[in-house]
C-alpha cells in the first residue's frame, strides 16, 4: 500500500521521507522478535550520529497521562537535556533496555568510569501484554544494541521493533512515523519530524482524518472492542530548529491535540507520554567544553511547529495503524490490521 | 435556531438543559455591556447556593498555554479548593473584578475581617480588544454583583456576559455550555457540565464536528482571517461526581482533547486554561467545622468523566459559535455570526 | 547602625553595596505610606534602565507555598520572561498596582495600543493587615508611578515602601537585601543579588544566623506570639549570570534553603514565592528584531551561584528584620524592632 | 552511643523509636553486602503489612533536585498512590530492584496476571560509587526479598542496607531515622516518621543542630573535601495523619526545610528527593471494592505535621551521619565516622 494513498492530515508540507528522519542526522533502528508466543521488541531513535553522552541533546517531556513505567523524565525535567539515544520498548523490558543502555554509554566513556558515571537512562514502554508473552522477558541486551547498530534513514514502520506486539483501537498498533515543513521568517523552512508508538484507545472512540470509524468497526467486533483503555502511547518529536527546554515542553504538548484528534482522551489506564527534542544544537558532558550561543526561535513564531507537531503526531498515528500488519501471538491471540478492515481508499467513501 | 439542529458530538446523553447547570446547584449569571464601542460584560458562575468562602468548593486547573493574566491559580493549585465564585470577563477588567469580589466576601463574612482576611479572587479573562474598547475598562464593580444577583439555572448564550465582545475563528464568539451524563456503578448517574468563554481560534483551523470547514471559510475571508492566534478560551467543567482535586485536574486535562478537536493546537498568543470543580461536598473555612467524609470515585472509574469532559468541551464551543450573534463595536469592527455564514444544517451537506 | 556589625553568612564575598542592585542595571524605588492607620507602601524593582515590555528579562518563578494572590505568574511560567518592572505591595492592592503597571506600559507604547496589547503585569503581595487599615485600600497608581520613578541603586531597608507595615516573628519585618559574588571558569565574576519582602514566622521558629533566639523572645513575648503563620514572604533573586528560565527555577529553588534556615517550614498560611531574573541578555518583544545569541552557563557549574542565592536570601532576611524600626499602626498595634529587643552584638554572646 | 547523647531538633516529642516506625505498621528491612570492593545493599520500606498492590497506599513525591535515576514516579504524580514496598538501593542495581517487585507483585497477585498486570515499581537510588565497585552490578533479586522479608519495627542505621556505601559530606553517610509527634484537636496525637539515605553534601557545607562545623573538619581534611556535590539524599516521610496526595505533596516539601538546615542548597549533582506517604487510610485496586470514606486533616492544621516533617529530617540526618561506621571499600577508598572525628558531646562546646 502506497503511503500516497493515505489521508494526508492538515495543510502544511511533508519532509523528503514523511517520517521522523527527515529532522537531518536522526535515525532509527529496530530490532524485532517474532517466535510464537513472543512477540516484541526494540526500537531506537538516535538523535545525533554522535554519543548524547558527550553531546546532550536539548529535550523536554510531557506527561498527558502517566499511567507508565517509562525512566529516565526526574532527570530530563530537571536538565533539560538527554543524554542516551531514546528506548523504546515493552513495560517489562525496560529494566533491562535501561542496563544496556548505562553499560554501552560506560564502555564508550571509560574516563567518566572512573569518576562515577551517571548517565541517565531514557527508555520509554507500552504493555504489549495481549499478543506478546511478556512475562518471559525476552528482550535482552543484546536487542538493544542491535537496534541501536542498525538505526538509519530509512526504517520500516507498523508491526515491527517495540511495535511488533503493540495493539491499538483493539487492531494492530504499532510504530509509525511521519513530518511536516514550516516555513520560518527569512526563507528557512524547519521541520519537525513524529514517531509513534501506537498502543491505545477503545476501538469505538476510533476518528481516522475525522471520519468517526470506531462505532461503525465496533459494531461488527468483538466482545473485547468494549474493554476499558489499557493501552499506551509514546510520541518522539523530533525538530531541526533551535528551541530550549521550555519551548521544547511546549511544542511537546501540541502532539497531545494531534492524538487528541484520533479519538484519545487521554484513558485512566494509558501511559501516554510526549518527548520533544532539538537537533540544532548540543550541550556539551564536560564543563571545560563551550556552551553552544545561538539564538533560539522567538516564541512569536511557534505557532507554524505547533500546527507541525500536531499534524505530524495524528498522520503517525495513521501510519502506524495502515501500515500494521496482522500478527497473532501468545495464547493465539489476535490483531487485525485496519488496512484489512477499512482500506485507506474506502475512507473517502464514508 | 433550536438547540437540537445543531450537530451532536459523542454517544453519552445530555443532561436536561444541555448546560454546565445540569449539575446540580451551579447557576450562571451575565452582565452585558452593549454601547457602541463598549462591547464587554462579566459572567459569574457561582458553584451552589452558599458562599464558597464559608464552603470551600474542591476544585483544579489546567494551564494548557498560559499567554493569560487569569488570577486566582496560585492558591487554587496549593489548596486544592476555590473560595469565590468563578468570574470571567475581558483582560483589562481583571483587577476590578477581583476587587469587586473581594469586597462582596469581607461584606459576607465581617469576622473574617477582624482577622485579615485573605480571599482568593478567581478571575479568568480573555482579551475582547477587537470589538470592545477595552481601553475604557467600562466594567465596574457593580456589574460584578449584577452578574451574580441573576445567576440561575437557565441563562443565555453567545454573545453575552464575558462573550460580549469575544472573537473566535474570526467570527463571533462568546459563551457556550453543553452537558453530558455518565454511569456510575450502581445504576447511580453522574453529570458533567461545561461552559466555555470562546475567543481563540484561527479561521483556517475550524473543525466542526470534525468537518474541516475551517479552510473553505477562510478562502472567503478577509485579510484578518490569516492573523495569527492572539485569542484565549477559558473551559469551566463542572461536575457532581465526588473526585478530590488530583482527580480533578485530570479531569480538566481531557477538556483540552475537545478543545483540540475544534482545531486548536493551543496557540502560542493563546490563553487556554481550564477549570474543573466539584459539587459532591465542600471543605469548611474553619478548622473547628468538621471536614467531609467522603468515598472519591475510583480513578479506575474515570474513563466516562473523562469522555464527558471531552465531549461536552467540543459541544460547548459549537454552542457558543452557533449562538453567538453578530456584533459591531469599537472603529466599525465587525464579527459575523457562524450562523449566517453556515447554517448547522449545511453541514450534514458537506 | 552600620551593616557590618551584622552576622555575616556564609563565605561568599559580598558585592559592594551588599544588596541586590550590585547585579548592574538593576535599580530598587519605594514610595512608603506612613499616616496613622495607613502603613503600607509600594516597592518597585526595575531589572534593567530600559523598557522591560520591549526587552524582555528572562524569569522564573518557584511557589514554595501557595497561600498568596500575586499575579502574572501564569504567563512568566509559559513563557520564561518578565515584561514589567517587579511590583511588591500589600494584599489588597494588587489590583490596583496592576492597573498601574498595565496603564504605563500601554503610554510608553502606544504602537500596542492598536494591536491589542496583553502586557503581563507582576505584582507579589504580602498582607499587612495587623499593622496596616488595608481595607483602605489606600495605595494607588501614582505611588506605584512614585516608586518607579525613585528607582536607584541605593535604596532603603526595613520600615519602607512595601514593607512599611509588616510584620515577620511577630516583630517589625519588611524590605531586606544582600549580595553575594560567585566566580566563573576563567576569572569571571557573577553577582547575585536578593531583595525580601518579609512577612512571615511565628516567633518561636526564629533562627538568627544558626542560633535558635526565637524560643527565648517568644518567651518574653505576648500572646500573640504563638499564633499561627499568616504571613508570607517574597523573595526576588536576580543575577547577571546567564542563565535561561529553566536554570533560574532552579536557582529560585535555593532561595528556599536560605529561608529554611531561618527557621521557617514554610507554613501553610504563608504565600512563599521566589522569583528568579538574569540581567544578562533580553528577548525582544518583536519577532522581527534578532534574537540574542549567548551561551548560558553550564549547568555544572551551578552550585556557586545556588549557594549565593541560599546565602544572600538568608542575608537578606537578617537585614529586613534588624534594618526595621519599630512601627506602631491600625487600632494601636505594634511591633517592635528586633535591633531593640536583641542588638546584633548580643548574638555572638549566645 | 545511645541516641540520646545526640543533640535533639526542635521542640516536638518524638516517638517511641524515635525511627520511621513509631508510625504504627510501617516496617524496615536491610540487606547488607560487604564484601571487599562490593559496599552496598538494599533497604525495603513496607507502608503496612499487607500487599501495598491490594491495598495502595496515599502518596505524593516533591523533587528538590532531579539529577538521580529514581523509578515509578510518573505514576505516583498521576495516581497519588504507591503500590510497592519503597526500595533504595545503588544507582546501577534500580533495574534489578525494580524487577524484583514486578516479580514479587505478579506471584502474589496471578489473577492480575492473566489481566496484564502493570504493577508499578518505586525504587530510589542514590550512587556509592566512591566507596563500592558499582560497576559490579552486585546487588540481585534476591537481595530485594531478603530486605523485605527482614523488615520489622525495630532496624539499624548506619552503614547497613542500602546505606552501606553510601557517603555525606565526604564522612561515612548512609540511613537515619526519626520521628515526631503533634497534637491534633480533640486530644488525638499524629506521628511523623523519617527515613533517609543520605549520600550528600561537601564537607565544608556540613552544619549539624546549628553549628557550622563543616569549614572546620574541611580545613583537617584531604583535597577531596573540596570535591563538588555529586551526592543525592533520598528522603522517606510516613505519616498516620489522614491527608490526601495534594497534601502530602505539601508534607514532603517541607522535608526540604530540615535538608536546608544541615547545609545543603540541593547541589545541582544531586538527586534530593522525598517522598511521602499516609497510613490512615488505603485505596483499592479493584473498582469492586469499596473506596475509604475519611475525613482529611483540615489544611488550617498541617502546620504542626510541617514542622514535624523538617524537624524530623534534620533529625534523621543527624542519627545517620553519627550512627555510621567507618567503612573501606572499593581501591581502598575509605570514608571515615563522624563519631570518631567529632562526638556529639563535642559539639556543646563548640
Amino acid at each position: 500500500m502506497p503511503a500516497n494513498s493515505l489521508p494526508y492530515i492538515g495543510t502544511l508540507l511533508q519532509g523528503a521521507r514523511n517520517a521522523i528522519t527527515d529532522v537531518e542526522g536522526v535515525t532509527v533502528g529496530h530490532q524485532t522478535l517474532d517466535d510464537g508466543s513472543v512477540q516484541t521488541g526494540v526500537t531506537v531513535i538516535r538523535p545525533h550520529a554522535g554519543d548524547p553522552f558527550r553531546d546532550k541533546v536539548p529535550a523536554a517531556a510531557v506527561v498527558l497521562n502517566g499511567f507508565g513505567k517509562s525512566v529516565g523524565l526526574v532527570q530530563l525535567a530537571e536538565l533539560g537535556v538527554l543524554e542516551t539515544p531514546i528506548a523504546l520498548t515493552n513495560t517489562f523490558s525496560v529494566g533491562t533496555v535501561a542496563t544496556a543502555q548505562i553499560r554501552h554509554c560506560i564502555a564508550a566513556n571509560p574516563e567518566s568510569g572512573r569518576s562515577l558515571p551517571t548517565v541517565n537512562p531514557l527508555v520509554f514502554e507500552c504493555n504489549d501484554g495481549f499478543l506478546n508473552d511478556i512475562q518471559r522477558l525476552a528482550v535482552t541486551e543484546a536487542d538493544y544494541l542491535r537496534a541501536l547498530e542498525s538505526a538509519g534513514s530509512d526504517f520500516a514502520q507498523g508491526s515491527v521493533g517495540a511495535g511488533r506486539g503493540m495493539s491499538s483501537f483493539q487492531l494492530k498498533g504499532g510504530i509509525g512515523s511521519a513530518s511536516r515543513r514550516v516555513s520560518a521568517p527569512g526563507g528557512e523552512l524547519h521541520t519537525v519530524g513524529t514517531l509513534v508508538l501506537a498502543n491505545y484507545g477503545r476501538q469505538p472512540q476510533l476518528v481516522l482524518a475525522g471520519h468517526p470509524v470506531g462505532e461503525r468497526l465496533a459494531a461488527h467486533g468483538t466482545r473485547e472492542s468494549r474493554e476499558p483503555e489499557k493501552g499506551s502511547i509514546i510520541i518522539v518529536v523530533a525538530t531541526d530548529a533551535p528551541l530550549d527546554a521550555r519551548q521544547l515542553r511546549r511544542l511537546a504538548l501540541r502532539a497531545g491535540a494531534g492524538l487528541a484528534r484520533t479519538g484519545s482522551v487521554f484513558g485512566h489506564g494509558s501511559g501516554d507520554i510526549v518527548l520533544a527534542f532539538s537537533t540544532a544544537y548540543t550541550v556539551p558532558d564536560r564543563v571545560d567544553r563551550p556552551m553552544p550561543a545561538i539564538a533560539m526561535v522567538h516564541d512569536g513564531l511557534l505557532d507554524g511547529l505547533f500546527q507541525a507537531a500536531a499534524d505530524s503526531t495524528e498522520q503517525a498515528i495513521l501510519h502506524a495503524l495502515w501500515r500494521a500488519t496482522a500478527v497473532t501471538g501468545r495464547d493465539g491471540n489476535h490483531r487485525a490490521a485496519l488496512s484489512e478492515l477499512l482500506p485507506p481508499s474506502s475512507l473517502s467513501s464514508l
